[in-house]
């Protein structure tokens, strides 16, 4: 009996050391993640008003902004180039409030601000107040890697643009129909409705290397005056990225995310107080920001492949995608 | 003689109860501290290079906007008036890199940013890349407190300023000979020299009420191109004020300050990893900033008066006044 009992116990430890062996192999080749994360604005119109070929329109939308930036980095590529490619493809779709079909100021016209940066080189780029350059994320890329400077505001922002060889467009190229009438619709209500950061688009994403990269673009809010800029192209409030902690994209009443720095708190509440991803996200969408009066929304990811996507509003046009085979495209809370 | 023992056993409970009611008497008619710290930038001549009528110039300049801020304070004033009168008077100072005097962009003219944020309120104005404001730091206040937005940029800012009424001035006012004479040399060298933020000027302050305020006023670099915007105006990189951590102001190469999101991350180490504030402050100056391979300074304060003035570079003009009695000016490490 005794001998059985010592054979089976010989054999559990076989089995265990068997599983450690396995493990301990399998680790060098298991391939690391990558993820990309995109909004496409926390300002999502009621459930009750949207049709459902809107909502396909908007899915179709996001899912191709996603396939792009992930096909990047399933290739190989940069999380860089990643969260370039998906937010170009949804500044060159008129449904999102960015490049072609930007919300217009009081005046009419688009002025459109972007930024983007590197967490692993803490480099950084953003542009503000531009009126005819067709991809502002392009020329925030530019700045970031063809300029000494991290922001160039207005014309002298256009003329680097020229500089650089960007497609430049006629004002008229961003005005659509659509947000002719939301315009009208403002200035007949004299802004007495608040206007969340309708329709921002951005992405996060998280490389082979490990890197992380974030980038956000925006026509910014409806019926705005002439140079006012949200959070969109301000390093730390719309857009930040770092290694060191996380990489985060925001959308929302963009006064007070610039007054919360709300993308560099969430990852100043992962590094220094060793908040998991979803609860820094949490605690600064739910607790922080609502104390101010801001609603809004955000997509964050760390060098560990854990996203976060969280909204105060009623919804937030959003879509992921990860190695560990989680894909999913979502507007609202429950779909 | 026990007796004897016993009696003076009595005599010293006696002495240690009336001190202790001393202390508990005085407490609540101690008066609350209050102080306020200035900075006319981090870019400072070499020592070799200053003349003793220069230096006496700028410590006029330092005493008077140190004294301007400290009767605000003093006369039970908020730490908003503050600031933006110890800024204001530097503005107004040829001697220094903001209004009147400011350094010229390539095309000669003065582009100038500003920012002000309250923290108690987490309430913050800002502007940049305005060429006729006579003071900058009066229109950033104007935005925080006269308009629903945070930020205005260019020609919208000096609409918004006109519409309030704000002085403005052609842009012949803010151009000195010696800035000039930088800017010639500027192009000559292609810019080959590095030009940290050379007399930003900025004030932090803490009022008896025990809220903070920070400001930053700026001209930006010598020989910018157009459009080109420094930390100044970022609220989280240039300035940033939180009653729940500290107020700070930050002077030096701006594109290093907007990547590391300097005055946030201060006050960020101090209230997520309850760093003292002096800690936290040399921790980015000199440890974070070197590795991204920018140099300048930030002046710092806290809710409990405790203050901070550290810079990497050779020079900081700087002054603050505390109601502990520490009352300094100081150009370099020493003096």
């Amino acid at each position: 009996m005794s001998r059985l009992i010592l054979f089976a116990f010989g054999l559990a430890l076989l089995a265990v050391s068997a599983v450690a062996g396995a493990a301990t192999a399998s680790k060098p080749s298991a391939p690391k993640p990558i993820a990309i994360v995109i909004h496409g604005g926390a300002g999502v119109m009621p459930a009750s008003e949207m049709t459902a070929e809107r909502e396909a329109a908007y899915r179709e939308g996001l899912n191709a902004a996603l396939d792009a930036g992930y096909a990047v980095l399933n290739g190989g590529g940069t999380s860089l180039d990643a969260v370039t490619a998906a937010v170009k493809l949804m500044e060159d779709n008129p449904l999102f409030n960015a490049g072609k079909g930007a919300v217009l100021t009081h005046k009419g016209e688009a002025e459109l601000d972007a930024s983007i940066m590197e967490g692993k080189s803490l480099r950084a780029g953003a542009i503000a107040g531009v009126s005819h350059v067709k991809n502002p994320i392009e020329l925030a890329r530019l700045v970031m890697e063809k300029s000494p400077h991290v922001m160039l505001i207005g014309a002298g922002a256009e003329e680097f643009a020229l500089e650089q060889g960007v497609t430049l467009m006629p004002s008229s190229y961003f005005v659509t129909p659509r947000r002719q009438e939301q315009l009208q619709r403002a200035i007949e209500k004299e802004n007495k409705e608040k206007s969340p950061g309708a329709g921002t688009v951005g992405a996060v994403a998280l490389d082979r290397d490990g890197n992380l990269a974030a980038a956000t673009s925006t026509g910014g809010m409806t019926n705005k005056r002439h140079g006012r800029v949200g959070d969109s192209p301000i390093i730390g409030a719309g857009t930040y990225a770092n290694n060191a902690s996380c990489a985060v994209s925001a959308t929302g009443y963009g006064e007070y995310f610039i007054r919360s720095v709300v993308a560099h708190d969430i990852c100043a509440l992962v590094e220094y107080k060793k908040m998991p991803l979803d609860a820094a996200v949490k605690e600064v969408i739910h607790n922080k920001l609502p104390k101010l009066g801001g609603d809004g929304g955000v997509i964050a990811i760390d060098a560990r492949g854990h996203t976060a996507l969280d909204f105060s509003s009623e919804g937030m046009f959003r879509a992921q995608h990860r190695s560990d085979g989680k894909r999913e495209v979502m507007i609202y809370r429950d779909r």
